[in-house]
């Protein structure tokens, strides 16, 4: 199982993917942006915008290599100068209100035999939480874990819970879901194969998993208030991904293609001062759940 | 003139703005919060919202001190444990997409008798550059400028180039203005008093300056298209405060207070993919202008 190998699987798993969101979404269509990288590979970026379903999204993969920049190395406290990486990411920005927006990342990083590793996650960020979607989200998300190691779930949902988390809001991003990085042999009772079918499964189970929580609320009705909530939710978006997300911050300050980067950005945010929802509106409700530490699972 | 002192005038500048804002609105006013810092101080935030000029516009007093927080220290490169800060802060985001954004600071830093600087600045950020306002609103800057030193300037001129840079967009936020930082006698020809006078004039010249570009576009009719171009050019705002503005990431990081640190982002702002203004149109025009070293004064 060689990189080569790693990433011709993620090209496939966006291609799939790609095909089941424009089933899902059933009137717009992905349009592909090639792109090659000065110091050495490159990607397929694919968005997609005014959707039935989904207002504005991507879903790229990437494999490139070449010489380490200065700041990775240090960020990654190693002396190589060569590195791979590969990977599939996704953020969908749904227009209805009621549908979430949702994340995924699947990677593969090498520096050579020794030192390599998988890392990846998926978070749901719900405009309005309803406990019985989270509670479906978290359950699939452990279905797939508990396939590979139990300990998966708990650890992943903690770090989590933790990585996207807006500190200056003191607000989860969303209901959280499962995050890993440095996912190694010697860190678990797996072989680099099992890792790799781990990753695997999240990006196949990606959309299944999506389609049912679009599909419960794609036709719901919502009014202009809900919309201007919804605003609101995504500019906290945009203070994680701009403030603390690290692949974003990564790329901005590695000369990474921004475009392809800042894809995660929502067609239309809002900012209000001091907006306080009404005491137990749905608002309010979503709000007092944006907590680090909640168990999903037993709601 | 001690800090008390100083703290004073700049409140009387924060009345002064406020008021005169509040007539060239003709329609909204300020809604005052008044908070104390736990550590130390406080602060008077005045919000304007859904005016018939301004959308959404933050003018904000504030004078703290206490014990420096260790960050801060580190920042500064100074060993000092007691701080004290004051200063006026505006950000303004009008309505209408021919109205240009503006900001402004001035602030006094100090540590003790011998370590304490003036800062401050002003920056124009229009969705649509025209170089006749451009040019105006540069020289309004020089000429208060002039009346103190004729290095100035040239000199925060080009700081405000360096520092209003959207590096990962190889864009200046808008077209620049003047910034100055740890300002003292030492580096001027100037006394204390004098410095201070300079902010002064600055604060005082905030609105003269301002009402001019409103009204020279607060009535032009303009169409949806406009108001998109707008949207975007909002995204890029809050891409340059949220990555590299050195006060914003100061309070994020030291618990500052989130919604007034935050007022300065807009009430609406847009993404989109990859997004390129049509060929020789105003929006094409204004990106063209969005680059360091321009001399609006010879334009």
């Amino acid at each position: 199982m060689d990189k080569e190998y790693i990433a011709e699987r993620y090209k496939q798993i966006q291609d799939g993917i790609c095909q089941a969101l424009e089933h899902l979404d059933g009137k717009a269509s992905f349009a592909e942006e090639l792109w090659t990288r000065a110091g050495g590979g490159g990607g397929r970026t694919r968005i997609i915008q005014n959707g039935a379903v989904i207002e504005k999204g991507g879903v790229n993969f990437s494999a490139v290599h070449g010489v380490l920049p200065d700041a990775v190395r240090r960020a990654f406290q190693v002396d190589e100068q060569d590195f791979f990486a590969t990977g599939v990411s996704i953020v969908l920005h749904p227009g209805n209100p009621f549908v979430p927006i949702i994340h995924m990342n699947i990677r593969y990083f090498e520096l050579n035999d020794e030192v390599r590793w998988f890392g990846g996650g998926i978070d749901l960020t719900p405009h309005y939480i309803r406990k019985d979607e989270a509670t479906y989200f978290h359950r699939q998300l452990k279905d797939i874990c508990d396939r590979y190691d139990t300990s998966f779930y708990p650890e992943f949902k903690a770090f989590a819970d933790r990585y996207f988390y807006i500190k200056h809001r003191e607000e989860t991003r969303g209901i959280g879901g499962i995050f890993y990085d440095r996912l190694t042999p010697a860190k678990t009772s797996l072989s680099w194969e099992q890792i790799f079918d781990f990753s695997c499964d999240l990006g196949n189970g990606f959309v299944p998993m999506y389609a049912e929580l679009v599909n419960r609320n794609r036709d719901r009705q919502f009014t202009e208030a809900h919309k201007q909530w919804q605003y609101l939710r995504r500019g906290r978006y945009v203070e994680f991904n701009l403030v603390y997300d690290a692949g974003t911050k990564f790329g901005l300050e590695t000369n990474g293609r921004i475009e392809s980067i800042l894809m995660s950005l929502p067609p239309h945010a809002g900012w209000a001062y001091d907006f306080n929802p009404e005491p137990d509106s749905e608002e309010a409700m979503t709000l007092s759940w944006l907590k680090q530490g909640v168990d999903w699972l037993a709601q």
